[in-house]
């Protein structure tokens, strides 16, 4: 007999709509008659393998309804990333509570734990369904028009490089914005729809889809800096050499306290401001602009409450719902994901684990322009129905010079 | 006879709301008959002694609004302190421009220069109405319960410390954010309106009204940890050690590239990511706390599209109405300020331009709490209103423990 109980997991990086997934499966669940519990894990995997859960069924409906609209995670998620025995562990527990329905909402490693927990389950001949709902703000889930939480952060992302370009025009200077992302620069590439007048930064735009030299960086600052009397720069935090080097561990071969690596090696690239002041340095040291600033947007990017795109709250809304929808009618496992219908519609599927899980996707050529530095129209058209709407707008004046009368100063 | 010229100016960092102000001028010296010309200086101060004038008459009502809603400023800012010399420059064009109302846009630098630019007037014979309109994300002029641009700046404080409180709830570790401010602790202050639940972040408030001690800063961080199994810190670029130095110079003796200073000698704070990650770094070291990150707010706090007090932006306005209409009926050279007169009420009056030009306003005792890590009621209650309607508001889940079958993990 069915134990009508589902569990659902968040996991990796909060997004500003995390939450709307969450709140998707659990309202969708609670309409199914034969769904009696609707359990949450706390903090994600590791709140799986300690038992540590909690009954999202004893929640009122308009406490969901006001945590969907609120940033980051409201189960807590983790930075885990599961092996096979530690899989194996969560499917032990998932069969000790009887647990038939398993929804984990995340990125490619999230969906990567629930393609192995299936394959656990199948092996034990243990009736569980298992479904990954996306997310994440770096957009590179593979077969994914694109993923909630990424239309969010790219709208804080665009609105921060419009206020920046202003403030840069009216103190005119250099200006470096660097933007999450280790292999993927849809977010960084998202300051370009902050532009507005032809002049606008971010003048210059590196992603990590191509390989930064650093001598190449200093002369477009250069150029640019000569052209427009400033320059605004948006750099992703994933910038790389020929070698693959992360530029942060290029540049930062003397810096104070050294760097912090993960269980993999990888250096940590956020949390820490070097690499936007790394790069301030160089071009102070080597261009001789005295007016250097960097940025780095940080954790407010992903986490920002009162930033957030309309469109990436409904459709993170939806395959939450979707998701419960796949699970109760189709019988298969599998990851759902967004397809864009039109201009702007999407509809959604539910694709095999296997062909989602694990991969990752990165720009494609045709979004990223022949120079290397900025995005193409195709990018502008991709990204710019995602931003949602009431997108802010800037304005300048447009007023008649004063002929001079003492002539002093520069010619206009 | 009179020529009916006014020019308007901008001074100093931009702010969500320097615009409106700079339409309140320009809209209401329109709509008086013995105004001909209304002229703005390109680029402030420096805009005046180079002759580098633009004609507001010759654009549209229509456009002026839109650019009011735009922050930074529009006729361009400087970071130019003129010296006695300078205003005399400034005055000559002036002069020679037949300007009769002089109009300044800024903090309390710009209204010293108005002081010494209407003392060269008045030295001279020459007819100059002299008004400084007050502008600063520092709110730190004197007499004033508060400047435009501060209100705008602290709302995005407080829901960028909402966004990171939930961030650090979701994936715990110690969160340093640090917020502009060298003499006066408001703007960081405004973090603690980001707080909702009582162990929310953030936990431990720094300003520079209070002496900065490395060691009891590291006794706090790690009392908190302990309690909360997170900490988020708020910190103020301004801090210092007893003796004044700034805690970034402290720090930062062995920094990589050395530390930029103004001509004042004065480390520059803002810009850079360094005060963050000095502070992680020595957390990270010091209690061998694992997961530490820092972000600095940098120039987003101040130019941001797309967060902006309705309080503000009207208060904003307002003050460059009056200004006008003080210059128009009052006869005396002055500063407009906001005086509060009820919850939540204004009104604005003219200040001797000596009362206010040059001196710094820092957070009054009442508002800070006895431990130097938190703000009073007292600030909460000042505060609030100013960060005007539509603010977000975080919500979690109170879900209902489910019992452990495997007795796996920790007791929650």
């Amino acid at each position: 007999m069915p134990s009508g109980k589902i569990l659902v997991a968040q996991g990796g990086g909060p997004t500003a709509v995390i939450n709307q997934s969450l709140a998707g499966v659990v309202l969708e669940a609670r309409r199914h008659h034969g769904i009696q519990r609707v359990y949450g894990a706390r903090h994600g995997v590791r709140g799986i393998v300690n038992e540590d859960f909690v009954d999202l069924t004893q929640e009122t409906s308009h406490n969901l309804e006001l945590v969907a609209h609120t940033p980051a995670a409201a189960l807590g998620s983790t930075r885990d990333k599961p092996d096979l025995a530690y899989c194996h562990e969560m499917f032990e527990v998932l069969k000790a509570h009887e647990i038939e329905h398993f929804f984990n909402i995340g990125g490619n490693d999230s969906s990567d734990t629930v393609r192995i927990v299936a394959d656990e389950a199948a092996k034990a001949g243990y009736p569980l369904r298992c479904i990954h709902i996306p997310k994440t703000i770096d957009n590179d889930l593979v077969l994914n028009d694109h993923t909630p939480g990424f239309p969010s952060a790219a709208r804080f992302v665009a609105q921060a490089f419009a206020g920046a370009n202003l403030d840069n025009a009216a103190l005119p200077g250099v200006y470096v914005g660097v933007v999450m992302g280790r292999h993927a620069g849809f977010l960084t590439a998202a300051s370009a729809l902050g532009k507005k007048f032809p002049d606008d930064g971010p003048h210059l735009i590196y992603v990590p889809e191509r390989v930064f030299d650093i001598g190449r960086f200093l002369a477009d600052v250069k150029a640019t800096y000569d052209k427009h009397g400033r320059c605004v720069v948006a750099v992703s935090e994933g910038i790389h050499d020929a070698a693959g080097r992360p530029m942060l561990e290029v540049l930062a071969k003397d810096l104070h306290g050294g760097l912090e690596r993960d269980a993999h090696g990888n250096v940590q690239l956020s949390g820490s401001g070097a690499l936007a002041d790394l790069l301030c340095e160089e071009i102070k040291s080597k261009l001789k602009i005295k007016r250097v600033r960097g940025d780095t947007f940080g954790y407010m990017q992903r986490s920002f409450v009162g930033c957030v795109s309309d469109v990436d709250q409904r459709e993170a809304r939806e395959v939450g719902e979707k998701a419960v929808q796949f699970a109760m009618w189709g019988g298969v496992n599998g990851s759902v994901a967004i397809k864009r219908t039109g201009f702007y519609s999407v509809d959604y599927e539910l694709l095999p684990l296997a062909a989602v899980a694990g991969k990752t996707r990165t720009m494609e050529d045709h979004f990223i322009s022949d120079s290397g530095t900025d995005v193409t129209d195709a990018f502008r058209l991709y990204l710019r129905p995602l931003l949602g709407s009431g997108m802010p707008d800037a304005f300048r004046l447009r007023p008649a010079a004063v002929p001079k009368v003492l002539r002093r100063g520069a010619a206009d």
